[in-house]
């Protein structure tokens, strides 16, 4: 696996690895899944969607309900990642930002165009569009301790 | 794939099915990796995490810092995925609950034995345990359009 890695000295082996700007777009833009964290009557809450990278925002597609409430107008972060579960590696990368409802019709256009097919069944013709402020990513290294790294339960 | 369906007749088709609680469970520790969602400074935050359950607990080994600060004596909300990502079908598990640190040591030696293993590198040595007060799991249907599922951009 290529990461892209900025490899500073002290990060090395007891740190986990940051992964530069560019290189984040690329692994946001490499996988079709993500996790959207909201806060929603002061707690989080998480939901699985699908996305696209749209212009540089990230672009949901999704029905009415609570995460659509929980989302518009508010910060979010939105989580997409890469683990191989039995090694303990991978990568992990996480958009933060103002999520919102495309306002003019042809943003909506835009959205309906380049964003993401449905995933899940039903009505879905709501859109999400994070602007991000920070987009951040780090490499997941394999466990440093001689500890077995099947489950233990 | 078995998912244990709540199958439903108004829900077959065009809604997301909801899953059992006891496959719920099954299935949060058929994996080792999920991700957290806090809230820090007001805005949702979200990291990748190896956990394991526990006596009915989600408990999740960590370094001191932002995590550990966000989610302890907080709401979280933690969720676990497996999603298979070209035919747009899977499932994903959310367990909602307040977070602590084990304060007796027992508990913390609990964690120790009976808590996931170091999965990335540098020192990990707190503990997160999640005390649920939900769990809910869907499984994710494939796309019903005839919109090709392969990405559009």
């Amino acid at each position: 696996m290529t990461t892209g890695l900025d490899t500073t000295a002290e990060s090395q082996g007891t740190e986990l690895q940051t992964l530069s700007e560019s290189r984040c777009w690329e692994l946001f833009a490499s996988v079709t899944v993500g996790r959207l964290a909201v806060t929603f009557n002061g707690a989080p809450d998480i939901f699985p969607v699908n996305h696209a990278v749209v212009d540089g925002t990230i672009v949901i597609r999704t029905a009415p309900g609570t995460k659509l409430v929980a989302a518009i107008d508010h910060h979010v972060a939105f989580e997409v990642d890469r683990v191989a579960d039995a090694r303990r590696t991978g990568w992990s990368v996480v958009v933060r930002g103002a999520a919102e409802e495309p306002r003019k019709i042809e943003d909506y256009l835009t959205a309906l165009d380049k964003g993401p097919t449905p995933w899940a069944a039903g009505e879905r013709d709501r859109f999400i569009v994070i602007q991000p402020t920070s987009i951040t990513g780090r490499v997941l290294p394999p466990a440093t301790t001689g500890v077995a790294l099947s489950p233990s339960r």
